[in-house]
C-alpha cells in the first residue's frame, strides 16, 4: 500500500527527532553564505549557483530538520525538472520529506498540470491557496497523484487580515472556514504564520477545526520576526516549523539548524512541564 | 519616459484591430495540433516540443490577436529563463503584449523574487492573486520592476463563488472590496471570468469600481463554455478576451483565431447598433 504524505512526515519527524522545515528561498540579491558570495553565482552562472546552494544546504542541514520547502518562486525561473529532481532526490536520500512552496492558485485542469510536474519532479506535498475555492476538487486530484496538500489557511504577512480573517464566510472568519474545508475534503493540512498578527486563539481555531491529525506548517520565525511559542503551545502536536533564510544564510547552515533544533526541544519541553505544573496545582 | 503596460496594451491593440489574447495553456495530454501530436514531442524531447508549440502558436495566430498568456503551470518546470526570453521576444516581434498567467500569491519578499525573474524573462504583466491582501504591496513592487499586474477578482471555474463572491468584508462581497483595492492602489485591471456564474451586473459592478481606464481580463470563452456577450456588454472599452485550447489545440490556430477576431468585432458592432437603437427609441 502507499505510503501517504502524514505517514512520511510521521516517520521523518521520528527518525530524525524534528519537526523544522528548511525554507530554501535564495533570492539573488542576498544569496550568500555569511559573508561569501558563492562561486558558481559570481561567475554568472545562476542555474548551477542556485542547485549547489540548495544541495549544500540540504546536507548540512538534514541532521537537525525532517523537512525541506523549496519556493518556487525563488527556484522555477532557474532550474527545471532535472535540477529539481535532484533537490528531491538529495532530501529523500537524507531522510527529508521535501514540499514545494508553489501557492498553486487556478482552475482544475490546470492545477492538474501543476500536480503532475510536481510529482515528477520529486516533492512528498505542495502548498496551495484555496482563493479560487476548488479545495475538494484540488484536494482529491493531488493525493491521486500521490501528492500532500497544505492549503494557506492565516498568513504569516501583516496585509493578509482583511482577506483571510476580516472577511466572513456565513459569519464566521474567511480563515475558519477554510480549516473546516481542509476536515470536510481531508486535505493534508493547514499554514498559518507564527507571526504576531496571528494570536495563539487563531491558532487553536484552527487546530479543533481540522482535528488533530493533519498538519499545520508555521513559516514566518527567524527573518519575518515570528516566534516558537504560539506554534509549539496552540498548534497541537503535527507542527512544522520553517526557518529560512535565517538558516539558509548563514555562513553554518548546519550548526544554526542544530540551534533551532535544540531552541525547539527545550520550547517544547517546558510547555510540557508548564502543563504538568498546573495539572498538579489545580488537583 | 516609460511606456506603461495600459499604453502597451493600447498600441497592440489599436495595431492589430483586436482584443484577442491567446492562452498558451499546452497540457501534456493533450497536446496537438488537431490529430498531429507535435514530432518533437513524441520523441520525448518535451522542452524543445512545448517551446516550439508556442513559438508556432505565436507566429500562426499574431495577425489577429494582440496578446499572449502563457500559464506558468504548463510551462515552468520544463521551460527556464532562456526559453522564456524566445517566447516573449517572439510575441514582441509579432506585436503582442505577453501576460504571464502566474496568480502570484505570497508575501512582499517572495513576490518581487517573482518580479524580478518575470521581468528579466521579458514580460510586460503578470496575472495575481489578491488572497494574502497585499495588492498595494505587490502592485508598487512590480510597477518598480515595470511590470502590469492583474489582479484576480471573480474567477471563471464555478467554485470560486463562495469566496469571491459569498464572503464579506464590510458587508460587501469580496470580489467588490479586490476591485476597489485595485482603482484605490492603481493597479493594472481584474481579471473576470466570462462563464456562467458570472452575471453582467457582476461584470458591470467590476467595471464601476476600477474605472474606465484599467483592463478587465477575461478567460473561459471557448473550451470552458464561456460566452462572448458579457464581456462585450458589460465589460466596458478596455478588455481582452482570452481563448486558449479552443484555438491552440486546432489543426489551424491561424484560422480559428481569425475566427474568433471576427466574431468578437460582430459582436461589438451589434451591440452598439443595438444600443444606438435604443436611443433612438428613446428620444
Amino acid at each position: 500500500m502507499q505510503t501517504t504524505f502524514l505517514e512520511k512526515y510521521q516517520k521523518a519527524r521520528k527518525e530524525k527527532d524534528s519537526i523544522l522545515c528548511i525554507g530554501l528561498d535564495p533570492g539573488l540579491r542576498e544569496f550568500r553564505r555569511g559573508d561569501v558570495v558563492p562561486l558558481k553565482y559570481e561567475r554568472g552562472d545562476v542555474e548551477k549557483g542556485l542547485l549547489e546552494f540548495c544541495l549544500e544546504t540540504i546536507e548540512e542541514t538534514a541532521d537537525y530538520a525532517c523537512a525541506i520547502k523549496p519556493n518556487s518562486q525563488y527556484l522555477l525561473f532557474t532550474l527545471s525538472i532535472k535540477e529539481l529532481k535532484k533537490i528531491t532526490r538529495k532530501a529523500r536520500e537524507n531522510g527529508l520529506i521535501s514540499i514545494l512552496d508553489h501557492k498553486l492558485s487556478d482552475i482544475g485542469s490546470t492545477n492538474d498540470a501543476a500536480f503532475y510536474w510536481i510529482k515528477e519532479a520529486g516533492f512528498d506535498a505542495l502548498t496551495y491557496s484555496p482563493f479560487a475555492g476548488n479545495i475538494q476538487e484540488a484536494t482529491n486530484a493531488s493525493h491521486k497523484r500521490e501528492l500532500g496538500l497544505l492549503v494557506l489557511t492565516y498568513m504569516s504577512n501583516i496585509e493578509a487580515g482583511w482577506i483571510q480573517k476580516q472577511s466572513l464566510y456565513e459569519w464566521k472568519p474567511l480563515y475558519q472556514k477554510i480549516a473546516e474545508e481542509i476536515r470536510t475534503y481531508e486535505s493534508d493540512g493547514a499554514i498559518m504564520g507564527a507571526t504576531g498578527h496571528i494570536t495563539m486563539d487563531d491558532i487553536r481555531m484552527v487546530r479543533q477545526q481540522i482535528g488533530a491529525e493533519p498538519l499545520i506548517l508555521f513559516p514566518g520565525v527567524g527573518r519575518q520576526g515570528g516566534s516558537l511559542k504560539p506554534p509549539i503551545q496552540a498548534g497541537g502536536d503535527n507542527i512544522l516549523i520553517n526557518i529560512g533564510r535565517d538558516v539558509i544564510y548563514d555562513k553554518n547552515p548546519g550548526q544554526k539548524a542544530k540551534e533551532y533544533q535544540k531552541q525547539i526541544k527545550q520550547e517544547i519541553k517546558d510547555y510540557k512541564n508548564q502543563l504538568e505544573k498546573q495539572r498538579r496545582t489545580a488537583k
